[in-house]
């Protein structure tokens, strides 16, 4: 049931040899990413990453040394965009990996042949893996739902529906960047309590969300529904994701019909999308906390029970502006877990495809924020500043209770257990600009 | 300021006759869709409407007939969506409905060249007209959400937000259809007043949304700023949209982000997208009641006050299984009129940018559903019904509270005005299904 396959020895070594004590990318993990080298007009291409080198997969589909589904797989990946890969599904994805796998070993026969299709890493950048048709977030953290719940709703913070439901809206795709996203803080209305009516006015509370993303593999038709225990088979992969938030236009907005633009001025993605065969030594129980409601049946399985979740640890730092210039070291803010989430991946994607909704090969499901059970396990600074009540004060002295213009947020998350090598998702990093002048009219 | 050129001219006939008299398409409209001939294996184009006949902008393109900037939009307008054609802009646009109302008029030199080029409306069928990258939902009747309000927050109709913004929230894209669109009766959690803990059943409840879809022309970068009286450059026509809506699943899952399943499983559109100079005649001075407040100043301008509403009058029908077994007429349910919206789509445009979001070529905003200050004007049966406590009853006899199986709903819209050639939208039709059997593992 745990698809642990050779692709998972501990004692795979590559003839990459900083992939071997690499801290993400050692030939166990092998994520894929769209990347080109830099300052050059080479076009956007898959990669999968292999300690400090990427192995370029439009020369690997040119050489066509693969055979079969591999080579199919690997012409797909060949593409500007990983939606025709996602669209292929598992088993032609799980092909490309076992050819991948031993091709990069040691001992390969076609090392020599590979070694010229590697490009170092610090040589790349990379755009954002696929067109996401739909973007969807969760809000699958019970403490973050709780915690933030005080906030806005201090004498109704979880709502009787969220023991029931996996909560999800529907988010934006067009802001979607890949880690280096740099954009303005946002502007909008605000209405400070001491105040009758709102303002038009850049944001003051501007936040980060500690949270993965879901890519969506192989699509659905319209009126498909996704059993519980196949809808991982539509799971291409797992990122890192920063849901950046406005709270003071959120806190304005956000009744009846949810966040709008307190959320839909970016979202930030890691370029590294790393696959659940590559976590499957880190799968975990699933569970209800004593005394919670059993999931329906539709959101019930014995298989998700027993392995649904993923113990993944979660780091958010803070670089700000002052540490740059000073080459002080980042901030840690804080380390939770995505295996607190009160709902797994399989149960978000059997959810959302519930009532027949159509699922596309690229579309991202954020988790939403991946709050722990401890207060110092928050993935926002909502929650770390209490409501913007408790400043936090950082290593150099600096404060925040929200975020300032030039801070970086940068997240990480790696997977470590005795017995299976440690792998990593890279990270996640965005930056905050002044906000804009407002425009005027060009008429 | 209301743009009204030579293609307005209420003595312009064209030598396609049927446009002369036609209720939606004289040489006046002009609008653009998505189609191809049926049964063939031709791949989709770009039409235009003219009386029943639509004009093949692929033979257009082809033909190079055209000059200058009217070319290059009839070779964007014959890709198989008009994402191309969109993202040119409203100049560019322009020069081509003005190529196609000079070819198209009485007395063109064009004529005969053309006449091989018209397919009959009755052979084509209908795709949706673009790639939609983002779906937004507007909420911009005040009639609507007081009456929903009611239903939903007795004790709290209308939130203290709703005069201040164009309230909205993100949509799904992989459900849009076009006008034909079948889908079958969602499934959900459904939490009944009477049990204790929520059912997974197909919805009991299920209702329409009559709404308008504004359909965004040219893109803009994430951090730009649209101002309000750009706001149009950026609109490049409009259609008619239904909202389908399960009002049971909604009910339960949307506090607090917002509906999510409950309207995600389908919305349908009308293929024919009316640009706002076909619209030109029928503007609308726009203007909050007395005593509401004004809008904040990034919301307000003369040019939006002068003319930034449209009077479209916007007609559903409903279609029972009974009734086309029994050939018997569909039953009027209501009419209402875009004019009574609380924000214009210029506000909803430069509001839904005015945090940095971007904007694309393609991108669809529903305006929600468009409710009339009277009861019997009330654009979804939720309202008809009064939460579904009075059916109404229909001419045969038969009565809804909610919409049954084998249920068509029909939306109409049109313009008509002292001075000035009637317009209309066409139609937009969908069709419930039975629900489906619900899966099982294939683990």
């Amino acid at each position: 049931m745990l698809e642990i396959n050779e692709t998972h020895d501990i004692n795979l070594n590559s003839w990459v040899s900083s992939a071997n004590e690499h801290k993400d990318f050692p030939i166990q993990n092998l994520p894929f990413a769209i990347f080109r080298r830099k300052n050059t007009e080479q076009g956007w291409r898959g990669g999968v990453a292999i300690g400090d080198k990427i192995l370029d997969l439009a020369l690997i589909s040119a050489a066509n040394i693969f055979t079969g589904e591999a080579q199919q797989a690997a012409m797909a990946a060949a593409q500007p965009t990983l939606n025709d890969l996602m669209d292929l599904g598992k088993q032609s994805n799980s092909a490309l990996r076992r050819a991948l796998s031993k091709a990069l070993t040691n001992g390969s026969a076609l090392a020599s042949h590979l070694h010229s299709m590697l490009v170092d890493q610090k040589d790349a950048e990379y755009n954002v893996p696929c067109t996401v048709g739909d973007f969807t977030d969760f809000y699958t953290s019970i403490y973050h739902a709780t915690a933030v719940g005080k906030l806005f709703r201090p004498d109704n913070p979880l709502l009787p529906n969220y023991k029931w439901i996996p909560i999800g809206y529907h988010g934006r795709s067009s802001s979607i960047g890949v880690s280096g996203q740099k954009f303005p803080r946002p502007t909008g209305q605000i209405k400070s309590p001491n105040r009758t009516i709102p303002e038009f006015s850049p944001c003051k509370r501007l936040d980060y969300e500690l949270e993965m993303g879901l890519f969506i593999g192989k699509g659905t038709k319209l009126g498909e529904v996704i059993h519980i225990d196949n809808a991982e088979d539509h799971l291409f992969g797992i990122c890192l994701l920063n849901d950046w938030s406005a709270r003071d236009l959120q806190a304005w907005e956000y009744q009846p019909l949810g966040p709008f633009l307190a959320k839909n001025f970016a979202t930030t993605i890691s370029p590294w999308i790393v696959t659940t065969e590559a976590l499957a030594p880190f799968r975990h129980a699933f569970a209800h906390p004593e005394g919670d409601p059993e999931p329906l049946p539709y959101l019930n399985s014995t298989k998700n029970s027993a392995s649904g979740g993923f113990n993944i640890t979660l780091d958010c730092f803070l670089e700000t502006q002052k540490m740059r210039e000073e080459k002080t070291p980042m901030a840690a803010l804080s380390r939770s877990n995505f295996k607190h989430s009160y709902w797994t991946a399989a149960q978000m994607i059997s959810h959302h495809s519930s009532n027949g909704c159509a699922m596309q090969a690229g579309d991202l499901l954020g988790t939403g924020t991946q709050s722990g059970p401890e207060e110092q396990e928050a993935g926002s600074l909502l929650e770390l500043s209490k409501g913007g009540k408790a400043a936090i004060t950082l290593p150099n002295g600096e404060t925040r209770t929200f975020l300032e213009d030039g801070d970086t947020v940068i997240m990480r998350a790696s997977c470590a257990k005795k017995g299976a090598k440690t792998i990593g998702f890279g990270e996640v990093s965005g930056t905050i600009l002044p906000s804009l002048p407002q425009p005027t009219s060009s008429q």
